[in-house]
């Protein structure tokens, strides 16, 4: 299933959040289904992560629902605002130089275990969300990014057991300051400004994304593709990360694990070519969808809204 | 005032938590002396930074309180278990080389602007809990740290407000794997292990700590000496810090900000010393406390509680 967290037109003005079940140019808003059927659902999407809710259980739900009832908590996407899917993770884990490709053009070696760092939580934005670039970021850059999102509790799981604890893959920009990234030396300054962390448009679970190694991975740069690799090129693929990283920590359900990003960012090209003020990024993941959001530099007017 | 998170020998049987006012060699149980008057205090101590409380409002509660009903709600320290202050912040921040002294021993100047990375909350334990070294960690290493507990949103904000973004101060030790911090360069992994997090033993509001710049802050191993220096010793003084970060990320109430470790660390020793198994750690802060830990390798047999 693909699963978002929304907000219907109505609802935005009443500020209650809903998620549901992506269907075509429809979503279906589980909670309210749910309710109609006298249960109770989950309050939030993390929620239901945590809780372990599968497939089969949603589908029950479903054929349960007649045709007539479904359509009344079914929205059409267009009337709909899709949300950040996960607004708070207890972890934002992401590799760097994962890629071959990336690597590769960097001349550099991808390595046998994974380099690290961690964004924080206020650095996420939801699609169609603006990235802010402030006054001192000079070389600001995207990076597409698969996204595992975590369901289970887990330490130290073997590479054959890593399956089972990943509940879906979103996509990720691992937005950053080139300029701040590079002097620190350190990554995590230039990565974890305010809305550098665009997630979405949602959650594909693991029996619907197919092979997580076979999924076709790019960013668009107003309409122009800049990367456009394949999940195949990945040095660890998403068991091994998962292995590694629990090697180190406890991963919890709703952490999500960014894992590395293809050739064709902005630095590396020649001459580098960095994101400007209003430049819409795409990132798009096969089986998962396109994450867009629109470059605003700070300082300058907002943009009217119609 | 000095806050702390607390189990008494009973309530740590029921599993139930507190968290009370250090007095001397006791504790007063907040939430029990509010409810004795008849009030609601909130549930936990992050609840209770969130929301902004003053010492003036818990000086009041306590004067309306009679000597015997206050003796009700004191717990000697002696019975009870200190627990980590705090244990689910938005975000741990870390700021390396940030101690002339410690970037000096290293051959090297304290940057301008912080060099940060992150922690993980799954990192945290508390006083008197054990760090465990797994075996990927062969040169684990202390840091003494002074951290900031922040208790207001805040964003952009200027050096000279930066102090009523601040709750308080507790002591961290960023316990550190040399062997993958430096093989990764990137410091976080090496950082981010499970146990790699001890905080306590408690928060010392602004109003008690005094000059955050004349604290003494020091870390022995068995007893033995090895960092003793001063806050003095910062490059960016705790305001600084708070205004840099502020410019990159948005500060909420409960997040960590740890302040750099002055000279003296284990692997900047000649030769170095790193810890191990049973070594006891401690790390003492000037109006904060000591904050002790004993290390415990994995796959040692379990030490025999009496």
């Amino acid at each position: 299933m693909r699963l978002a967290r929304f907000a219907t037109r109505a609802s935005s003005e009443s500020k209650s959040e809903a998620y549901g079940l992506l269907k075509g140019k429809n979503i279906i808003h589980l909670p309210q289904l749910v309710n109609m059927l006298g249960q109770t659902m989950p309050s939030s999407l993390e929620r239901f992560i945590s809780l372990g809710l599968k497939e089969k259980d949603i589908q029950e739900l479903i054929q349960k629902t007649t045709g007539k009832d479904l359509d009344t908590v079914t929205f059409p996407l267009k009337e709909t605002k899709l949300l950040a899917p996960i607004v708070n993770p207890s972890k934002i884990i992401c590799l760097g130089l994962n890629y071959k490709d990336h690597a590769q053009e960097q001349g550099q070696i991808s390595p046998q275990e994974p380099i690290i760092f961690l964004k924080p939580r206020t650095a996420i934005i939801g699609p169609e969300e603006r990235i802010v670039k402030p006054k001192l970021v000079t070389q600001l850059d995207y990076e597409a990014e698969l996204a595992i999102v975590v369901g289970e509790r887990c330490k130290n799981i073997a590479i054959k057991d890593a399956k089972r604890c990943i509940f879906g893959y979103t996509a990720m920009n691992d937005v950053s300051a080139r300029n701040i990234q590079f002097k620190d030396k350190q990554w995590t300054r230039g990565k974890s400004f305010d809305t550098f962390a665009p997630i979405g448009p949602c959650i594909t679970t693991t029996n619907q994304i197919g092979d997580p190694a076979k999924l076709r991975i790019c960013a668009r740069v107003n309409g122009e593709m800049r990367q456009n690799s394949t999940t195949g090129n990945m040095m660890m693929d998403v068991y091994q990360i998962l292995h590694h990283l629990s090697l180190v920590m406890t991963l919890e359900p709703c952490d999500i694990i960014c894992t590395g990003t293809p050739a064709g960012t902005g630095f590396t090209m020649s001459p580098p070519r960095f994101l400007q003020h209003d430049d819409l990024v795409e990132i798009e993941i096969e089986g998962i969808g396109a994450l867009c959001n629109q470059v605003f530099e700070e300082g300058r007017p907002n943009p009217v809204h119609p």
